[in-house]
Order: structure tokens, then C-alpha cells, then sequence
């Protein structure tokens, strides 16, 4: 007999909080005491030691060295993480499967092999790194959020995990994900809804959204998350993250849980997410180099090692297309529209040659992508959630309306008709950039645009209303984008658009009503850059060079 | 009223007629006078200069050295390989479209910059060569053999053709290929089937077939074919030529006449072919250099420039795996067999590590490939075919019987299905290919294959029974492949298979009743290499390795 996904939630929630409560428990906290940023409490609550807390508060490539000089043990740093992931839990739920016991032991291993051998096993020695939920991590199950898959054990592992356990990484935790990871909050039947750290009124985003908000937590140093959609991009934005999104064919993808298994019309990714551009530099420069050869390992992995140095000659002035206050579908809220504005001028001061991006064919772009997640992911997914009674997210009931209602229409004539028309933009869109080129300067070196129109949209708002479209232009395309944070949204300045404000359509102005300068005050503003495809070393420079003339250091006051 | 398609090939006929008569008329021919061997004709027929035989038989290195030196002229070269193409479609039928006019227009043009400026405009400044009908050349048609296309002129110039004109070749001539480009012997409704110069009895492969024959006949230096399951590699390893198939990517497709148009399950690529290796790796250094960079005008290419000395430390020694005379489907002809124990012996003389490579998992790879083309193809080209009342070719009845009994069934499932089955096959052949690594060596450099069953087959065999299974399988993994020639056929040392022979099947038994000694003997015998994904540079180091040891001179006796 078929459980409902009710028995089948209780049954994993139990198991998660089970193996929580068993290494540590964290008080029940009383919802009304807490602030609206959460950031403060691992601190404040003085459930972490002054040892634990300078851990947590350390990045990536900080914690490796110091393993590395044996200044401290990766059993010390998986501890401090676990307990600090137990709290981010507590108060965001952004955990779903507790690897503690794994973590603990392979730490435990990693600093025995420093001490005999006086030397790493590679260069993530030691390092605590959280998982988005789809990775698999045997025998733990790989939810994404659906009954279907909640409480089954898992088989192999991730051809990432594999390459990451190789250089040196310990896994303690996996995150929560939307339904299928198919939702740009991050809410499903199984574990529920997660929050967002910096404000507790706003989702993380998704659907890496357990991601952003552990990594906002600090109860990651670093993380990997998907991106579909933008997947990995809002919520790193909705967190104040750097998220790196790259072109298909870099990173392995082999052997994780796909949304919709065997669909290729636009591709999924996995990339790194961290509080530091640091920190992503370390994940790219290791996994992507000559001896780790992930190319050995995942069929669709391109052979190119990370690359340094792609901005030439090193230092040379940027030509950055920037995006408008829309992209011709949705206006962005005033917070967004004065990031846009911060950094053009920070960039224009600093030398660089700023210009605006039209947002040509983004329309038609968005409208496929839609056609696609459609016409190839309802027929995957729907019938999953209806086997468990599993009642649909108000974004998915918008998303699969078509499919829905014609019951898998897509033929081989409109599947063809839609990768021509799916290259043919491509084409244009590689055919507009390069029309960037002058006489005496090369073509536009990146865009910048908005993340969402949001800085970090309101819990719930989904159900009503949703809109991936300034990241999912990236995706179709296949370019490489990386998230920045920029502010923090601010009543004093940031007021409501007034009446002259025009809006683009129905949707364009739900989304504009739901700005409200007073809830919004202190939501993490953050943008992307977008390069070209296969450039994310370039990208990645480049968000280093936008990130020096911005001056804004994400991290709070903790 | 649509016309039928005898009325339209008779209008495309003539056209492609005219044109060469207007230029050079061939005088008519008995057929009975020819030699088995048509390559001798050029020059026992007198109809060439001496100097033209000796342009016609330099390689493309040679002729762009001697254009840029001013020791030939690129009009010269033209008018030259202009004639050699007209007797060449006199003898074999492989011409369609007839650009002399735009060629030695051309031709004039670089004479004349190179004389006033006294530098070249490009690395291929001068240099004639040949084009696959597919690719577009405005006004002229790209018919793929099909009435649909075959007298509408074209618009638009596929990328390559621009880029390699931009390198300064000049373009004189289209040449034949199957309908839609889905068979691998050329024949069609509008231009009829070319035959192989070095045999006349035997096909010079297909879908590159018309290239196969005018490199053959050094008609043209270079040429450009395209490859879904094998269409460059069998043409040129039935007319002992290089051909090399790249990984998607590498070289730009866009703007090409697709056989099926947006179908990218199975990628289709172009790629060079030629009678020297030296041709074929200026067309491969040039095309994908960095100044040239195709990525800026083809989304799908990936930027990776052609790089050298990928065999590290150089000079060292190869680990090369060997299909033995059968790939659990087909087994191949005498003459194919001796020429995989040639290379064997040359290579284990040589001190390469020689091993057989077992075809694993090859059968379900070729059931793959045959379904997508049914399933993602017969919908596109069948309603072409009926709509001028085209017969269908055998091979092409037999490939399509799926799509036409079921009418389109494809759904968004079975499409998700075979794209899962596909990675998967993909993946598990590299873990195969991987596993070959030692304790003290490297993985296999690559694989040695035979390229069809038969030396090059006979004429019209192709309605009752074809193979592509020796070169499909590169196609599903996106493996890069090159060919070579290795022998002739020779009637005293290549009997008939004996009695003890067990056929796999009726179709394998059909194949090896074909094998006639006497007939078969003179065919040109070839092999194809196969690298990894992406290692085209590796892959044409390695067949330059491989023909250094095997010291056979493919140039007939001219």
C-alpha cells in the first residue's frame, strides 16, 4: 500500500532530527526573542565555544591551511560545523539528510593520515563542505524534495562527491531543495519551507535555497548547489553569496538526482556557492585541475583544467554591458535598480568602459524555456507527485499548465522545431555580443544584470507569483554567470515606485506591488555577471575585479 | 503544382551541366575503354597540361606555399583543379553545384592583393577546395539530394565557409551526397550515385560521398565533409583518404543544411578530408586558430584552439587497442581483417603496446543510434521525400521502418529514455576506456577499428543491406575518429572466408556472400583510429604515428 507523503515527510523529518538531537541539541528557541537577521545568533546564543565561532567565521581557504599546518584538525572544524549547522536548522530548516557520523569519522581518518604521513591526501585536506540535497551520498537517501525518492537509500555516489572525498573534503550535511528542484524558493512536502538567514520574513531562493542559507549561516564554509534556472545563482544572491554558474560541460554532473532525468534541452549544472570569492576559487582551481581530471570521470566534462590569468593584459579595463531597471518582462524593485546604479558607477570610476545591455529577445528566450520545463519535465514529474498525493506548489501548477493540460504533446516535429529554435537564439544572442566590438577595442568583456527582481523575495510569494527570468537567459543560452553582493536594501532611500511607475504587464505589476520599503529594509542585495560561454575563469576574475572597485563586504558585523 | 521529382532534377541537371561545359567540356567517354582504376585518366587522357597534372597532384600545403612564394598563381590553381573536377564528374558523377565562376573570380582577387600588397590575406590564400553539398554557398542550392532543396537558391553563408574563405580557399565546387545525407553510399533522386575512382565498381561511401571521389581523383586538395555514422569516415576510407570526425564543438556547423534538422541526439560534425595528413592539419591548425576563433561566430563551438605535441613525453610509445575482425554485429571482409593484422604487427614491431579492445556494449549503442534516427528523423525527411513523390532507397526504407509503421511516437518519456540510455552508455565506455590504465601506465591513447565491413563496397549494395556500425559508435559517444589507408585488396592473399565461417547473423551472412576476390581486388583498404572526446589534435598525432610505421604510400602510380 502506497503511503501519502504526509507519513513519508514524518518518517524523514524524524530521521534528520533524530541524528541532529543525538551530536547536539539545540534549545527550543522562542521565535518572538529572535531578530530579523539570524546571522548573530550562533554568537549570541553562546552555544558555540570562542574556538568554534573563529571556525565558522573562517573561510575556506583559511580552514585548508590551517589543517594543512596542523594549527587545527578537521575533526575540530567538523564539529564546529555540525553543531553550527544544527543551529542554522533550528532556525532556518535548511538541512535535510545529517551526514555527522560520516563527516566525523573521515575527519577522524584525515587527521590520523597528517599525522602519520606528514602530509594532505589533497588539497581540500580536511574541509567541511555542504551538499545541495540532489547530490548522492550513500547509502543517505537524495530526496529533492518528493515522496518518491524520500526515504529510499541511495546506491553510488555523485561523480563530485567522489573527486571532492578525493582532494580531501568531509561531507556533514545535505540541504534542502523545492519539490524537484524545480521552484525558485525553496519549499517542498517533505521537509518544508527554509528562510533566509539575513531576513527571516524572505525565502533563500532556490532551489539551492538550503545551501544559501547554511553558507549564510556560516554553518558551510562552501557549498555546491544546481542551477537550472538559476538555481544556483538566486539563492546565492538572496544570501550574499558568490555563486558561480557555469557553462555545461565543466563540472561532473554524472550520477546526482536530476529534476527531469534524460532532459538535455537546457541543461543542468552544479557549481560552487561560498561567503568568499576565495573560497569558489579553491573549489575551481581543484576540482577542474590536470590531476584531478574530472574528464575521466563524467563523459560530458569538457577537457579544460581551470585557466588563470584570462583577463588580458592582466589589469586591462573591463567593457561591461549592464542591464536596465527590466529586462522587457519584469520590472526590478528599487533596491536592484540602485545596485545597478552602484556598480556602474564604482566601475565607471575605476576606469572601465560601462554601457547599457539591451535585453534583446529575453521574451522570447524566457518563453521557451518555459515551453521546455513544460512540455519535458511535467510528464517526469507530475505523475511522482500525484502517486503520493503530494499537492502542488502554486509555481509548479503555473510551470506545468501546459503539459497538464495536453498530456505530453511534444513530438519529434516540435521537439526539432524547438532546438532549432532554441540555437537560433543562441546564434543571435553570440551574433549581438560580438557586434560589441569597435574599431579599437575588442567585444563587451560581460553583462551585469539583476539576479530576480527582488532582492530577496518574501516568503510564500510564490504561490502567487514568481519569475526566473533574469537568470534563466543564462541557462538557454549556456553562459557562464556568478553572483556578487552589492547592499543591503534600505527604506531610507530605497522608496516604492511612485505612480509614474508603467507597469509591463499584469505580473510586472503583482511583482512591484509586493515591494514594501519597511519589510524589505536589510534584504541582501546582490547582482551577476554573465560572460561568455565557456569563460568562468574569466567571470570569475571579473567578479574579483567588479567586487575590489564596490568595496562592500557582505560578511555582518558578528 | 509541385513538380515530381524528375522534372526537378532534370532543372538541376542541367544546370550543374551547362556550367561545366561552359568552362571545360569533357569530351564523351567509353565507358568500356575506362580502366577499373579511373585515377590514371587526368593524364593518359591528355586533356591536362603538365603543369595542371602537377598542380592537381600537389597537396594543399604544397600549393598555398607555392601561391604565397608567386610561383603559381591561385587563378592557375583553379582553372586547373576547375578541369580536374570536370573530368572527375565525367568519370564518377560526384559534382553538384559548379561555382567556377565565383571561384576563379576569387581566385583573380587574391592574385591581385597578394601582387599589390604583397602579403597574403590568410594562411589558405589561394587554395581551391571542395565542398559537401550541405554547406551553403549563396545563391547556389544546398539540395541534400532532395527535391525540396535542389533548385532553391541559398541565402546565407554557414560559418565555415565564411571563416575558410576569410582564410583566403577558394570555393569551385559542391559535391554529391545520399538523400539526406542518410546512407553511406551516395546516391539520390536529383544527381544519381557517384562512383569510387580507384575501383568503378564500388561506392565511394557515403554521406561525404562526392567528396570521397573528387579527393580521389585529386580533383580538389581538401576537402570538407560532415559525419552522423560514419559519412566522413567511410568515404574517405573508401577512397584512401585522411578524414578525420571530430567531437562536437571543435569545428563550426553552423549554418550548414542539416540532414535532420534540429536533431542533436546524435551530433552531427564537419570535418576535414584528404589525400595527405599534411592537408588535413592545415585545414585543422587554421580554421581552429586563435585568430580565427570559430566560437565567436558559432555558439556551439568550444573555445579550445588546436594545440600540438599532445603525445607527452614526444616520441613516447603508445598503448593501442585493436578490434578484432568483428564487433559482435558484423564481421568484416578478408581484405579489412589483414589490414588490422598489417597495423598490429607494424605497430608491435615499432615497440607500441598493442591489446584487442573488446566491442563491449557496441551492439546496444547501434540500436540506439538506428532508433533515434527512426525516431527523431523518418518525421523530417519522409513528408520531404513524399511530398515529389521520391522513391525511397533500401537503406533508407530499412532505416526508417520504426517511424513510418508508428507514425511519430515519440513522447517526452521515451525521448527523456533513450537520453538517459545514451549518457549511460557514454559514461560506461569511458569507465571501460579508463580501466585500461596500469599500475605503470597510462590509460589506452586509442582505439584501432575497421571502418566498414567491406574494403569499399560495391555498387548498389547499400539496397539490400549496409552497415554503418564501425564508424556509428564514435557518433553516440562523440568520440573523434580519423581514418587512413593501410592496402588494396589483393585477390592472392585475401581469399573468401572458408566454410568454418560462423555468420553472427542473416545480415552478417548477407555482408560476407558479398566478398568476391576477384571483384573486390584493387579496392583501397582502410582503418579508422578513435581518440578520446575533444583529443582531435591526439587523434591526428596518433595517425601520423601509426602511418609512419606502416610506410604505405596510398598515391597511386600516377
Amino acid at each position: 500500500m502506497t503511503q501519502t507523503y504526509k507519513e513519508i515527510s514524518a518518517i524523514a523529518r524524524k530521521r534528520r532530527d533524530d541524528a541532529l538531537n543525538a551530536f547536539f541539541r539545540v534549545p527550543d528557541i522562542n521565535e518572538d526573542t529572535l531578530p530579523r537577521d539570524l546571522r548573530s545568533f550562533p554568537k549570541t546564543s553562546g552555544l558555540l565555544s570562542t574556538e568554534e565561532l573563529e571556525i565558522i567565521y573562517s573561510d575556506a581557504e583559511t580552514l585548508v591551511q590551517r589543517i594543512k599546518e596542523r594549527k587545527l584538525t578537521s575533526v575540530a572544524a567538523t564539529i564546529a560545523f555540525c553543531k553550527a549547522a544544527a543551529i542554522a536548522q533550528k532556525l532556518t530548516n535548511c538541512v535535510t539528510e545529517v551526514l555527522f557520523n560520516d563527516g566525523l569519522e573521515r575527519a577522524k581518518y584525515l587527521d590520523e593520515y597528517l599525522a602519520k604521513h606528514n602530509k594532505t591526501i589533497g588539497p581540500l585536506h580536511g574541509l567541511p563542505l555542504s551538499l545541495k540535497d540532489n547530490f548522492m551520498t550513500p547509502p543517505h537517501p537524495s530526496s529533492v524534495g518528493m515522496s518518491v525518492h524520500a526515504n529510499v537509500p541511495t546506491e553510488k555516489e555523485s561523480v563530485l562527491v567522489d573527486i571532492l572525498r578525493d582532494l580531501g573534503a568531509v561531507f556533514y550535511v545535505k540541504t534542502n531543495i523545492p519539490t524537484a528542484m524545480m521552484m525558485c524558493e525553496t519549499n517542498n512536502r517533505i521537509w518544508g519551507e527554509t528562510r533566509n538567514p539575513i531576513h527571516k520574513g524572505l525565502t533563500p531562493g532556490g532551489s539551492s535555497g538550503g545551501e544559501g542559507a547554511i553558507l549564510a549561516m556560516r554553518a558551510s564554509p562552501l557549498g555546491v548547489g544546481t542551477d537550472i534556472g538559476g538555481s544556483i545563482r538566486i539563492p546565492s544572491a538572496f544570501c550574499h553569496l558568490y555563486g558561480l554558474k557555469p557553462s555545461f560541460g565543466r563540472f561532473p554532473m554524472w550520477g546526482g538526482r536530476p529534476g527531469i532525468p534524460g532532459q538535455d534541452f537546457i541543461y543542468s549544472v552544479c557549481g560552487p556557492m561560498a561567503p568568499s570569492l576565495g573560497s569558489m576559487k579553491l573549489f575551481c582551481e581543484t576540482v577542474l585541475s590536470e590531476e584531478t581530471a574530472p574528464w575521466d570521470y563524467d563523459p560530458k566534462v569538457i577537457p579544460i583544467p581551470w585557466r588563470k590569468n584570462m583577463i588580458e593584459p592582466k589589469g586591462r579595463k573591463l567593457r561591461i554591458g549592464v542591464l536596465g531597471n527590466n529586462d522587457t518582462v519584469i520590472t526590478c524593485h528599487p533596491p536592484v535598480e540602485r545596485a545597478l546604479a552602484m556598480v556602474k558607477k564604482a566601475l565607471k570610476d575605476a576606469g572601465h568602459d560601462v554601457f547599457e545591455w539591451k535585453p534583446i529577445a529575453h521574451k522570447e528566450i524566457l518563453t521557451l524555456l518555459g515551453e521546455a520545463f513544460d512540455e519535458l519535465g511535467s510528464s517526469s514529474i507530475m505523475p511522482n507527485l500525484q502517486a503520493f498525493q503530494e499537492p502542488l506548489f502554486g509555481a509548479m501548477e503555473r510551470m506545468f499548465a501546459g503539459g497538464k493540460a495536453s498530456g505530453g504533446k511534444l513530438g519529434p516535429e516540435k521537439l526539432r522545431e524547438m532546438i532549432l529554435r532554441r540555437n537560433q537564439l543562441q546564434k543571435d544572442y553570440l551574433d549581438r555580443w560580438l557586434a560589441t566590438k569597435t574599431e579599437t577595442a575588442g567585444p563587451m568583456d560581460c553583462i551585469i544584470a539583476p539576479v530576480a527582481a527582488a532582492s530577496a523575495a518574501r516568503l510564500g510569494l510564490g504561490e502567487k507569483v514568481d519569475y526566473v527570468g533574469y537568470t534563466g537567459v543564462a541557462n538557454l543560452l549556456d553562459l557562464p554567470g556568478c553572483t556578487f553582493p552589492v547592499t543591503y536594501a534600505d527604506k531610507s532611500i530605497d522608496h516604492k515606485r511612485g505612480s509614474s511607475f508603467k507597469a509591463l504587464s499584469p505580473r510586472d505589476q503583482a511583482i512591484q506591488d509586493d515591494y514594501d520599503p519597511e519589510f524589505y529594509h536589510g534584504a541582501p542585495v546582490s547582482l551577476q555577471l554573465i560572460g561568455r560561454r565557456l569563460e568562468e575563469e574569466k567571470v570569475v576574475e571579473m567578479v574579483e575585479v567588479v567586487s575590489e572597485v564596490l568595496k562592500f563586504q557582505p560578511k555582518p558585523n558578528l
